[in-house]
């Protein structure tokens, strides 16, 4: 039987990236050497961390004066390092959004370096929906400004760019990034964990732009300090080799046998499609959380009628060889998650599932 | 023709863990999703973290109080954390050792958080030796003591625990860890990135004592407290699963395979002894780095008569199947690296072709 996975993060791989990640523990293509044991000032290291950046800016189109960084620490690192650049000791003011679980995890982060203004606070609605343009009251005298493009516990996501075009822009694409096109000159700084669409956990991408690295504070530490990797090409100390390989092989599927990130957001659209479809014509039997307009194309959060028949439908789900459905611990509920590597046929299974769960117990709810 | 890796790090692992972590990517033990995919909150995982720690504490001999984390960042991220938890707005000064390249790494970062006196230097010595007890001046009153128990660019190791037991212990041990026996609990505070004796880059093991989180300053970010990192068991956010999982099974090997560090400790000399006996009776063709009772079981570090014969030398040795023998960018030379997964063999073939190396040269040499 066929598995898949639906996992939040980590997430689902490509089949013919885990094929070549599996090989390259035993030799990497061309050498001799496990990918384990491989010196990260290898002349095949430097290939692949050249390709990795170059494939993310061929997807991105990324215009000249932006860098492309690999560091660890995951997001929650970045949650202190934007800050540690961008705010400390400038005496300005930093807009956040808080739209879900986690940019409520960025804000008290930005908070220990300076002041923090939240100009949309979405708790009221029990994080449901997203702001509209006319609730916010952007500032033009803000340090930057910072949201999430998809809440991944609530299943939330921005469907246009945010903010204004004079206050540096950034934003937190742990869950989205390069699962559709971009208009990445419009951002100061972009940052994405890899364990959604990206490769395994273990790195984080980073796209930045040089202007921000203009009136850096004093006294950073060196890991902390953007320049360091900039510098170094993201290889200022020993990098996680075999996450940057699996990532490199990532972008080379997206860029080479999908076709980039537009043909990427077709089938991310069309399999979120399906999903929301079956969603909406349940009788109200399958309850989304996320309001219409702001529904994720990479998380679909749902409720059953009730947590007793949320457990019943995930044992089914796993018996059927779908794993990694149940929402998030904070959350509860049901979530699948759609990111690039989920293919179309393991959506169609899950729907078949949904619909024959149903049909089986929605009537039994009538017949009782 | 089989491989031998020397490699300074990423270094050499057991053959047995390579085929286990190649299987992972398919499918993790008793589970249907690949290692890449699965979340870090699964009971899989909950189960491999613990028992890489339980292995860590049974091959220590670990007493009660102290923590085992897995962190990001690497050794350079801890140069900073230590400070900043035990130097910032303390008052008091701390001690560092500067014995080779990556303990003068290490003081920098030290500096931006504190006052740091450096209590010996041996840059004046080309860092070629260690200093003797008498030449420390230790102060009671340091906030903590630093130091590399073994510099792996140099080839510099200590063969006994140095510092004041009244003063915190700090020690970097990321190419020495677990590859000998160790007073552990005379140590505050001992961290080793993996990709030397324990398994991939991208993940580091910090083992501290409860009492250095007494009195951690405000506002540290959370990423850089230890403290989110104790009460999350490692899990705050996203940890490297993969290379976590290498771990756990470097560490059960070395427990249940080797027998535990004791049983590697008579290995690592034995290796070391073979080599050392061969360049101390080459005539002065092959001419060590380290001064005699300085030099380190893990790290074997020298030079030919010229730069000319490094290069053939290191052209016949990968002829022959030996990887990573080039020194380190900043020193040059020759440098085999002899961690844990390096086998007696690998070692008996180096000695063959530094020997026959040494015959064809060294003659041609002296007929020229």
């Amino acid at each position: 039987m066929t598995n898949y996975n639906f996992s939040g993060g980590p997430g689902a791989l490509p089949e013919s990236v885990l094929i070549q990640a599996r090989d390259s523990i035993e030799a990497v293509p061309g050498q001799r050497m496990s990918v384990l044991g491989i010196s990260h000032r290898s002349e095949w290291f430097e290939s692949v961390i050249a390709e990795a950046e170059d494939n993310i800016r061929a997807l991105l189109g990324l215009p000249a004066g932006y860098h492309v960084l690999f560091l660890q620490g995951g997001s929650s690192l970045q949650f202190s390092m934007i800050p540690m650049l961008l705010l400390r000791g400038k005496g300005l003011t930093a807009e956040y959004l808080h739209t879900g679980y986690w940019s409520g995890k960025a804000i008290p982060e930005a908070r220990r370096e300076g002041a923090v203004r939240v100009i949309w606070n979405g708790e009221h609605d029990a994080f449901s929906r997203l702001p509209r343009d006319e609730e916010l009251a952007h500032s033009q005298k803000a340090a930057y400004f910072h949201y999430v493009s998809n809440e991944t516990v609530e299943g939330l996501q921005f469907h246009r760019t945010l903010g204004r075009d004079d206050v540096p822009r950034i934003c937190d694409m742990s869950s989205d990034f390069l699962s559709r096109p971009l208009d990445v000159g419009r951002y100061g700084l972009i940052y994405a964990h890899a364990q959604k669409n990206l490769g395994p956990a273990g790195v984080t991408v980073v796209v930045l732009h040089d202007d921000l690295l203009r009136d850096v504070p004093e006294g950073l530490p060196a890991m902390l300090d953007y320049r360091s990797h900039v510098q170094s090409r993201s290889v200022y100390n020993t990098p996680p080799v075999f996450a940057i390989y699996v990532v490199m092989l990532v972008t080379r599927w997206l860029l080479h046998e999908i076709g980039g990130v537009a043909a990427m957001e077709k089938i991310n659209m069309a399999k979120a499609a399906e999903l929301y479809a079956l969603i909406d014509g349940s009788d109200g039997f399958y309850a989304g959380h996320a309001a219409a307009a702001d529904r994720s194309l990479m998380n679909v959060v749902f409720n059953l009628p009730s947590s007793d028949l949320e457990r019943r439908f995930l044992a089914d789900a796993e018996a059927a060889g779908l794993y990694g459905l149940e929402g998030h611990r904070s959350l509860g509920g049901i979530r699948a998650s759609l990111y690039n590597a989920v293919t179309p046929r393991a959506v169609e299974v899950l729907c078949d599932v949904m619909e024959s769960f149903r049909r089986r117990h929605a009537s039994r709810r009538k017949s009782a």
